[in-house]
């Protein structure tokens, strides 16, 4: 996986032909990005739900993936950060929705796809109180009236049952789509789905520079094309510029971000660009949960990102603009678990 | 409310004319008990089923209604004890299907119906976190996004906010009932429905003195009716015959149940009988959750209740049985909290 930054992909950009990639507002494409080696099947999806919502799939039989990532409430939990087996977690659980349009996963980007995201998941003790994927995978392939959904899904896998459900619960994820949100009607042509205020603050989110990096299908960076694979991340460093008055209240230099996968000390609070669809869902915000509210978190970046001081006529514009990404979620049928 | 036990209503039983409360084996009813006071409307259900699905409602917001009352297993967590904002709580959390056809609630029937029993929940800190219901009313109260759900169940409502959660929420799980069991399918005259183990299992269950205790529309006692008023419990002493080889292990003396509640030295070990729909959905077992298996606890109830051995053919007629008692879910849409 290569790592990307702002720098980086502006040099590539102007050297570049211009390609969809680089639109700047794009709308939600019709599907989630689906690696050739795992495609999306009505049985996967089936049996990805199912284990979604299963909370065998913790050492204790507290968790299930929707206990952080509750597809009720914004796909994550509403909490700074989640409360697991064993106590809180690390960092802020982020929002599933679109999450198959993102090319690397977790705020350090530190894994490449949402299958390698998923085993990383069963494998951490503060996450699911566990440490062996093989041993849930067993657990869970124990469960009688799995084997049907397993047989339906890969009838001739040569996958570990841990494997399995990492591909089951990745395309499942996958179908967390959210189109006709009232920007993406605004940009296949029905200008009134924004108001004006929504229009200023769309203006201004350009303006301001938020869109230097909050640009693409997902508002998270360059999607895949030319310049981007899958796996590839987009990066930028929070805060970009050290010692505003948020540093402290907000415990932004606490967590070194991705320097703590890779050791290099030029990643030292380097992150994933985080998507803003749906973003007034899923408050509090960033990596530690740290802003309460979506007007704080637009003051603060702008700050420690941009050097502005934003009024409050503007924070708000941005605010309302950004409400307007909120689209429509599916329709999610409770699934019954198997005994 | 009163308590009454088999004796008790073995009295009434000869002196009453017949009647269907005391039918023993019952289809299941078309619809749950409602009280007049609180009809059942699609806009309480609605409310009642998204407060349901919320973990606003704990101190913390780590657990919903769902969290233990898990609706994708047997409408519990499948764990002995539950797992609480502050630890494990006292006893096993039962499962709810059916919940609405019984007279009252809890393990040892302390709340006179779903309302009341809501409202305890609210109030204990081991449940939710908290103590004071009113608290959780204000803090529900004040989500913007919930004041149409509320106007629109209680257009002029002169309850509190909590007492209206209370009757929401009890509306709701008035609508979780499960028809269409084999067994009801069975006795509504389809005589295929139960195999021959599975009416050996029956005539078993009524031969050996299940029936005594677990009998009426839903396994647990008699309905509503000439001499049951909703807010009746129907209890049994549990075990009935102390000093068996069970006593210790599952440490069936450790909790004196109604008596927590009443202090009459009188109903030491005395348990609301539990129902039996769905019984297969709902491991582990009693109380405590100290039997692991279905067959377990069969075995166990007949020595400790009846002083019987069934031998391994027997139990595993009953079994067969009991899991006819599974009836068909409805099909729930996960709701989306408001914000």
């Amino acid at each position: 996986m290569s790592r990307m930054t702002f720098p980086v992909l502006l040099l590539m950009f102007c050297a570049a032909s211009p390609s969809s990639a680089f639109d700047y507002f794009q709308p939600l494409p019709a599907q989630a990005l689906v690696p050739p080696d795992n495609p999306i099947t009505a049985a996967k999806v089936k049996l990805g739900k199912t284990l979604f919502f299963d909370p065998r799939l913790s050492a204790d039989t507290t968790h299930s993936c929707n206990s952080c990532h509750n597809l009720s409430l914004g796909a994550d939990d509403g909490r700074a950060l989640s409360s697991g087996p064993k106590g809180v977690t690390r960092r802020s659980a982020p929002m599933l929705w679109n999450i198959g349009l993102q090319t690397v996963l977790y705020w350090d980007g530190r894994a490449p796809n949402l299958e390698a995201q998923f085993i990383d998941h069963l494998a951490d003790p503060l996450i699911l109180g566990q440490s062996d994927p093989d041993v849930v995978g067993k657990r869970i392939g124990a469960i009688a009236g799995y084997r049907p959904l397993f047989t339906s899904a890969f009838p001739d896998s040569k996958f570990s049952l841990s494997q399995q459900m990492a591909r089951a619960v990745a395309s499942f994820l996958r179908t967390l789509m959210t189109p006709d949100s009232r920007f993406d009607q605004f940009i296949r042509g029905d200008k009134g789905k924004l108001n004006s205020e929504q229009r200023q603050g769309m203006e201004l989110f350009r303006q301001v520079g938020c869109l230097a990096c909050h640009f693409g299908v997902n508002f998270a960076g360059p999607a895949p094309g030319p310049v981007m694979d899958m796996g590839d991340g987009f990066y930028e460093l929070f805060p970009n510029h050290k010692g505003t008055r948020f540093d402290q209240p907000l415990a932004l230099l606490a967590d070194l971000g991705v320097y703590h996968v890779s050791k290099d000390p030029a990643d030292k609070r380097l992150w994933r660009v985080p998507p803003l669809r749906n973003i007034a869902l899923s408050a509090p915000y960033f990596h530690n949960g740290s802003a309460a509210s979506l007007d704080q978190a637009i003051r603060v970046m702008a700050v420690t990102q941009l050097q502005k001081e934003l009024n409050d006529r503007e924070v708000a514009a941005i605010q309302a603009f950004l409400h307007s990404l909120t689209g429509v979620r599916p329709n999610i049928e409770l699934p019954y678990l198997p005994q």
